[in-house]
């Protein structure tokens, strides 16, 4: 089938949150996404590509019943929220928001008002590299299926779990330890981390909040020349994250 | 004096490097950014506020031999590159492009075709952070005095130097060693780094090109689960000045 002009207006109407609750569907862009959703237990609806892209992925495709759409470059790029990249979109099913918590064994992490989509797939992209299948984020951040959290991920949404709740109940309930970043914690060079934990990330300009942080037992900090006031949240997770994996000998 | 068109016409055509070059000005936007250039010795041109950011710095300007305009945050807005935070706007000259290497106990920075700004800025504030004060950039990287490239240094564009040189001829005749990111290199958290040297980044998409690549005399890697092909390059910028940092104990 073509790619049609009803069909292209109702891939453009799921970059609204109200859209994608209502269809329970969010739309993937890019070749290095879709492959990564193909390969995972997301749940495909439809595919819109070039024939030579539909061509390249003849294996992948072959035995799903999913409705497929050949389309331009231009109609994919009109269709879609990227300039470049677009040879395919897809679309695929909303995972259920299932509750999540870090086994015995493992560090999860706790995501306290990350508002930038980019900061959002990074930080996911960074958990995905350190073996952190476990997100669990503040109903106040930004949803992991804009279009552009997605595409910050850069497939890494196909491994690492989320799940959306209300942060302070969660940690509440929840058994420790929390570590978050604070300018006067312990330093991570030397700082012996439990087995199994959460990692707070807070907000770009603000930080964790003082609800959450009441709630965080360890204050960790990144030691550094001091001349600068803060690091960005994504690169403060993937430093806390590669101390963490270290001394936990990659096992998590 | 209250900013004039004229001179909005001149702020906005710094945007382009070829005004920039011919005129040896760059634009700085923002409170944060501002007040880091007052404290640094960049020689201020001129300073472009709203009446309430100069009542609040008038101890910073009163002995500063420069002319100063007063502006409404509509003005601001719109002679600057950035919707928000335009209380003020400064200009100063650019410094000189001098060579720079590294000394005998010390390392520093190698950008190797850096292009995309948020990325060159937030490798500037990462090496801040960890107390590296000297960067060396290929000419195809993106120039520091854009305005975006400012905007994320935060403040970092006034401690950290930049030197723009043909980078193959700069590692000849430099001695190293260079160390150099790649997927199947030394693991970082084992490495033992030499005393001084140079850590080499590489294209956000394509990494470190082959001729540069020929001169990196030490492959090193991030461990990770292996689940990625790569983190981004400021990602990956922070986590191996985390480890150098550690290992050098905080004395670079």
């Amino acid at each position: 089938m073509m790619l049609t002009k009803t069909r292209t207006r109702f891939i453009k109407s799921l970059k609204l949150k109200k859209i994608r609750i209502q269809e329970e569907l969010f739309v993937i862009e890019g070749a290095k996404n879709v492959i990564e959703l193909l390969k995972s237990n997301f749940l495909l609806h439809s595919l819109y590509a070039t024939t030579t892209f539909l061509d390249n992925i003849r294996v992948l495709v072959k035995n799903l019943n999913v409705e497929i759409f050949t389309a331009t470059d231009t109609q994919l790029a009109d269709a879609g929220s990227f300039r470049t990249n677009n040879s395919v979109i897809a679309m695929a099913k909303i995972k259920e928001n299932k509750p999540l918590s870090a086994r015995t064994d493992e560090f999860a992490l706790i995501l306290d008002d990350i508002h930038d989509p980019g900061n959002f797939g990074t930080i996911l992209r960074i958990c995905d590299w350190y073996g952190i299948s476990k997100v669990i984020a503040s109903t106040n951040c930004v949803d992991l299926y804009n279009p552009k959290v997605i595409a910050a991920t850069m497939g890494s949404f196909t491994r690492v779990n989320m799940y959306y709740t209300n942060l302070k109940e969660f940690m509440e309930k929840e058994e420790g330890p929390f570590y978050g970043t604070y300018l006067d914690g312990e330093n991570i060079h030397t700082i012996r981390f439990k087995s199994r934990g959460y990692i707070v990330v807070g907000n770009e300009s603000t930080g964790i909040s003082s609800e959450i942080s009441a709630l965080t037992d360890n204050r960790i900090t990144i030691p550094g020349a001091g001349r600068m006031e803060s690091l960005n949240a994504g690169i403060a997770t993937a430093v806390v994250l590669d101390n963490l994996y270290r001394t936990k000998g990659g096992e998590n």
